[in-house]
């Protein structure tokens, strides 16, 4: 059901909902008769809940597909990704913890090598280091436009942010990067009157960039894409009259938050000091997102014994989750990262709701397989689990008499 | 698919479809290791019909939301409750049995208490008897308004029905309930040009209802809502070539019957009589809706034992239903009210579909977690059961060549 017709169902009540997300929690398994690794990690904790609750495999974003983690993200928080789509500056800025106002035009960028004809002969610069970025950064910061605040920013190797700020700035505009060598940069192009001006204030920094990088090989010039701008969306209170927090270490997690419209909390880098911040803050929200990122980094790194003990790691933990007496309690992750693909993948991904009022499947632990005979059904889309949980925290009237 | 679709693929064909609905039927259990009601009934019927056939659980409007019966019966006959909606005035006309006109213009009415500055005090005039409601009633019945028909008809405690019935009426009208206390009534206002005449006679009606209530305390006036007239559907006949005929002992059931084309049948009180009244008419028609109340009563009054000793009886009557020979035979609920929760719930429905032509899936019982290893899937969209009788009872050609 589409979001905004919640609104006529929403109650005023004063129930708690955590979803606690494992950042690539998803696996499979290494060969036939094996296990996956959250099928390995010993979690006496969460297949209590399983065995309490309801559990299934949800899919982010549709069949077959394999969702970056902002797209994910909206997934679990009920916002559509097809439909709420951010663009790859924005989402550049929310990973570096760039404080993106509404009208700034951002865009990703990556140093690249042109030829001597000026065609494009790596688009990555053959990677350059991040400290080497860091210099490169410092130069083009110093480019002067007419009536526009300029920020170039490193995010990682080849890669940085370009942050246009002014007045009636539009961020519809054409990528520069030809996707693929041997083609020249192809020239900026706005799409629609109002990003005339911005489109000329980016052909600008683009001629001074190639003057300042011309002897820099081979971060000899820069490709730019993904121009956009904050997006105007209803806050997860607007939709779904949730006071929500974000309580996450990573940037990128922190930024998707704040794009639905969560309190995003201070907190620290472990596990247990981020759920102290939950402690500290129970009175305050009704629905905590509570983000684990190095489950996803030990799959991307094709470990799955780490993979393993992180999770088991985070299973010791929800005995203090528990103490808090939320009315709800989803455990999942934003998609699957199995260890043996090193990437994040298009699996479903194990998701389980634990309340009190829900139906108890026959599912006794927490597994991708134990999941598939759960009530919450195999593949279901992943923007139900919020709708779900409203329903089992009493928030929704009936529809219709 | 959209049911427009099915119209190139329909044949006319000599096959029956039993659709029986047990209001209410899907439960939870009361506790960890508990069963759900219709898990504690023993109804051996049912489980042979399961065991035989396909089963699953059903979604009637969307993950998370919790219908009330008129959406609920609608998904059942095939009809997406998110696209055809019944207005609350049409709704209460269909559960008193009122035999609402084409053109006719229903309100949801409540006695309310204002204060003496003319401010909500109680929206339900502190649910007054329905004997005290009927007396209003005849005194708001003579109040004269010109060129149109007036009928106010009691509902039930603090609930009536008005009825305005002329020419050229619209029923695009605001509500006059505020939906709060300590705020005036909302004034009468058109929301189409079409609704003009209407929206003045019922400010008139108002105005006079005030008049007479004023000393009424504390039933001293009213407030409206769910202005609406009856919809231009097309019938189950058009979308899916079915002549449907319900056979259900309550009004609201035989009103969204009504809605959606079918014959209402003159029948009794006792699931004995309906199932008479479905042998009677057996020649006459291809689809059979057969509804059967009182479980959703025993869930609403959280009796689980009456709630599990209604499903035995009906079950006890399958042998009857069998003996007609139906090609299709699904037995299901229409929403599930856990006797636990007292209310209509968000949870899933237990649906089977018995035919010849089925596959036939593991489910040896007819159960909520027995369901969820059933081919028919968890959580589908309720809609899909009315295209799935079609294609077993052979009533759908094939799409496409």
């Amino acid at each position: 059901m589409d979001p905004e017709r919640f609104k006529d169902l929403l109650k005023p009540v004063e129930t708690k909902i955590i979803m606690l997300v494992l950042d690539g929690l998803g696996g499979i398994q290494k060969k036939p008769g094996g296990l996956t690794e959250l099928e390995a990690a010993r979690t006496p904790h969460m297949d209590r809940l399983a065995a309490e609750g309801t559990c299934g495999l949800h899919c982010p974003v549709g069949a077959g597909i394999t969702p970056g983690s902002g797209p994910s993200h909206l997934a679990l928080f009920g916002y559509d990704p097809l439909r709420y789509q951010v663009g790859r500056g924005v989402l550049s800025a929310l990973g570096i913890d760039f404080d993106l106002k509404k009208g700034d035009v951002a865009a990703r960028g990556n140093f690249c090598t042109l030829d001597e004809k000026g065609r494009v002969k790596d688009r990555r610069a053959g990677r350059i280091s991040t400290g080497k970025n860091r210099e490169l950064c410092r130069i083009l910061k110093d480019i002067k436009l007419p009536d526009c605040q300029l920020f170039v920013e490193t995010v990682k190797e080849h890669r940085f942010l370009l942050v246009l700020r002014g007045k009636d700035l539009g961020g519809s505009i054409s990528d520069t990067d030809p996707q693929g060598i041997g083609r020249e940069p192809i020239p900026i192009e706005p799409r629609d009157q109002k990003s005339i001006k911005a489109a000329v204030l980016v052909s600008e920094f683009l001629k001074q960039a190639r003057k300042h990088l011309i002897d820099k090989y081979p971060a000899n010039m820069v490709l730019l894409r993904g121009f956009s701008q904050l997006p105007d969306w209803p806050s997860l209170e607007e939709l779904f009259l949730l006071r929500a927090a974000a309580v996450a270490a990573y940037p990128m997690y922190r930024g998707v938050s704040k794009l639905v419209g969560m309190d995003v909390l201070e907190t620290g880098d472990t596990l247990e000091e981020q759920i102290r911040t939950v402690e500290d803050h129970w009175e305050n929200h009704d629905f905590f997102y509570l983000h684990f990122k190095p489950i996803d980094s030990a799959g991307e790194d094709g470990d799955f014994e780490r993979k393993t003990a992180l999770i088991q790691d985070v299973d010791r933990f929800i005995p203090r989750l528990l103490k808090l007496k939320p009315d709800v309690l989803i455990v999942t992750g934003d998609h699957s990262t199995p260890s043996s693909l090193k990437s994040h993948s298009w699996h479903p991904v194990p998701a389980l709701l634990w309340t009190a009022n829900c139906r108890i499947d026959p599912v006794r632990e927490f597994g991708e397989r134990a999941c598939m005979a759960g009530g919450l059904g195999v593949g279901f889309p992943a923007v139900h689990l919020i709708p779900m949980a409203l329903a089992h925290a009493r928030r929704l009237d009936k529809y219709g008499a």
